[in-house]
């Protein structure tokens, strides 16, 4: 049964919905299992999922590594674990709910699956639908870098550039999609939440983390990740919830601006701009669900400015991880709330790595390099 | 003991040895264990490596995914698995030959290190240096492209660019690191070749192939993966070996060269010119070793064109799976050994897909769009 995160009211499984009628995201029910055993997470926690996870759907996602920082940790006076999920097969979380995704499509049996994406999870459906051999579109918006679109072509996607309002697209594609027999595998889709959570259950095979800070876009991952651990607690493997932090670019934080004012509902937010594209939704499709988690479970929201995030990103790379900038965002948070003596010293902090920054090189400068000729190299060894 | 493996002569293992006398590579004897329990790949198969692996060097390489491919298995006629090492925190395989090899050099008291490479090695040294904490030194050809440059940028190594002929710079390398002080962890560096054992020790917890193919430029990898079979052999684990493919480009190929006309030793490639960049070395610093191991083992050499890469590289995009260039060689060597009828209908194929495809945009092309309005959107979709 799906049940609407907002009025409660609960939808057939039997068809495709997504949404509620009053216009929220709808949200299968807790699972309350014991882990097994087994090589993936899939198979160690098969008991949390909506259905048997078909080896053959996969191409490896998920069991990611979670990397102690030690000299931000240090730093920063935490205990401070990066759950690097630029490791997955299109370097980013999104093939952990893409392939959710593809089984609910499969489910429902349609043939025609797509999603609404200018990055990674444009990426990741589009070679998750390859591999299953269903035909697969891809709706990007009209400003897209043309590097974005050579990371999209060898999967053999169908692209359709739209001109208009990105964030009705969301919403239009769910319409025609109906019409057309293609199942959108959006951002916050229902199987994409329960493909996130087994975030949670990785982190809580290694460590009990104190809090967990999430990059909020859509509000798709920190959804899954809320009720990774919510399941957790209720299945009696763990006592408390760790403390969940937004983080959101402070040129585009629809999430915390509501937050921070006590509102009941985002709104959409006017101008966005930020180097973090990856998370620049300005109207997130569940951003009043996040809200109602932080108020529910005392979260946090923080927003962060561009100039932090391209500091953390070169300070996540001394760590050798190299991640996209919104994927810093968190690092950049944790440093604002121990600075505000939020988060107090000797804490375990979970900042989780959303995607690779490989697929961002835009942005950054090309290095200071020494330039020496073969003879004389020696000499150049003088530092 | 390190032993050379062309005339086996003996090397202490408390100095830094790399090379024999002779000029030809140093290898560890064959390790002979039995494998345990672990969740990573370093600690069921601990018996197999020359020390204990630490975690705290570790990023979390390894337990790559071996894919089936699925239209390609059925395309040529053979079971194919894709052992997905795009996946490794540095996206390329190289990683689990740092991984040693930081351990290698910190064993003998180094606390700089150094390698010489244009791009998958480049980063993987630099992002293990700096979480190890080590300052390091990576040198670099003069006609490095900017992208490369910017992708090692965030590591915060020292970039040296050399003028000069790339091939002698390895040789150069090693002779100022004896000097200076760094261990230069260089291709087929002998702890560099421990590391890539692992690959094999994975493949055989999954299946039991009859053949491997490999993507080969220094020879390291070859090395390490033969290397790693062998012990799996020596140890009782597996009967037979599988058929070793080494694949080169047609337009820098030096060890097939040699090894198809029936020469002891390989020769400088004149004017090496391929779109695989990675596999681009035209003085294969292991090329003698790999030319000894194919006639030792009944192995087989094979070169593909361009064009047939790029050709293969679409395919692999379309079981999902987007790689660099070089990584795509051994599907169209499989098709040609298969044209050929070496390779048997129904046989068990591994190739080696060797690091990610967001490495190299810049020679894909972008992919043609549909573009459309909001509001005429479902007219667009008209396939």
């Amino acid at each position: 049964m799906l049940k609407c995160t907002a009025c409660g009211r609960g939808y057939s499984l039997r068809k495709p919905y997504q949404r509620c009628e009053c216009g929220e995201p709808l949200e299968l029910e807790l699972f309350k299992s014991v882990p097994g055993i087994g090589r993936r997470v899939w198979e160690r926690f098969s008991g949390f999922f909506p259905f048997d996870l078909k080896p053959e759907l996969s191409l490896g996602e998920g069991d990611t590594p979670l990397t102690k920082a030690k000299k931000l940790s240090k730093e920063l006076g935490v205990k401070l674990y990066l759950k690097n999920e630029t490791t997955n097969p299109t370097w980013s979380f999104k093939d952990r709910g893409t392939y959710l995704g593809i089984h609910r499509a499969l489910q429902l049996g349609f043939e025609k699956i797509g999603t609404v994406s200018t990055g990674n999870m444009a990426a990741s459906v589009a070679a998750y639908g390859a591999y299953a051999g269903l035909e697969t579109y891809i709706l990007v918006s009209s400003t897209i870098a043309e590097e974005k679109l050579k990371a999209l072509e060898v999967y053999g996607a169908k692209i359709i550039k739209v001109h208009g309002d990105y964030g009705e697209l969301y919403y239009k594609s769910l319409e025609i999609g109906q019409k057309k027999g293609i199942y959108f595998i959006n951002s916050d889709d229902p199987f994409r939440i329960e493909g996130y959570k087994s975030i949670s259950f990785e982190i809580i095979e290694e460590i009990t983390p104190d809090y967990v800070v999430i990059p909020t876009s859509s509000g798709g991952l920190f959804r899954g990740i809320v009720k990774g651990f919510l399941e957790l607690k209720e299945s009696g493997l763990i006592e408390n919830l760790p403390r969940f932090v937004v983080v959101q670019a402070e040129g585009c934080s629809p999430i915390c601006k509501a937050f921070n004012s006590g509102k009941d509902r985002i709104e959409r937010f006017e101008s966005p701009h930020t180097i973090a594209h990856a998370i620049e939704n300005p109207y997130p499709p569940s951003g009043n669900a996040v809200l109602r988690r932080l108020r529910e479970l005392d979260g946090l929201c923080v927003t962060v400015r561009d100039g932090e995030i391209l500091e953390a990103q070169r300070a996540l790379g001394r760590e050798g991880l190299f991640v996209q900038p919104a994927s810093a965002t968190g690092v950049s948070a944790i440093r604002k709330l121990r600075e505000r003596g939020v988060i107090k010293e000797g804490a375990k902090v979970v900042s989780i790595l959303t995607g690779a920054g490989l697929k961002t090189l835009s942005h950054i400068e090309a290095p200071k390099v020494e330039e020496c000729s073969l003879e004389s190299l020696e000499e150049c060894f003088r530092w």
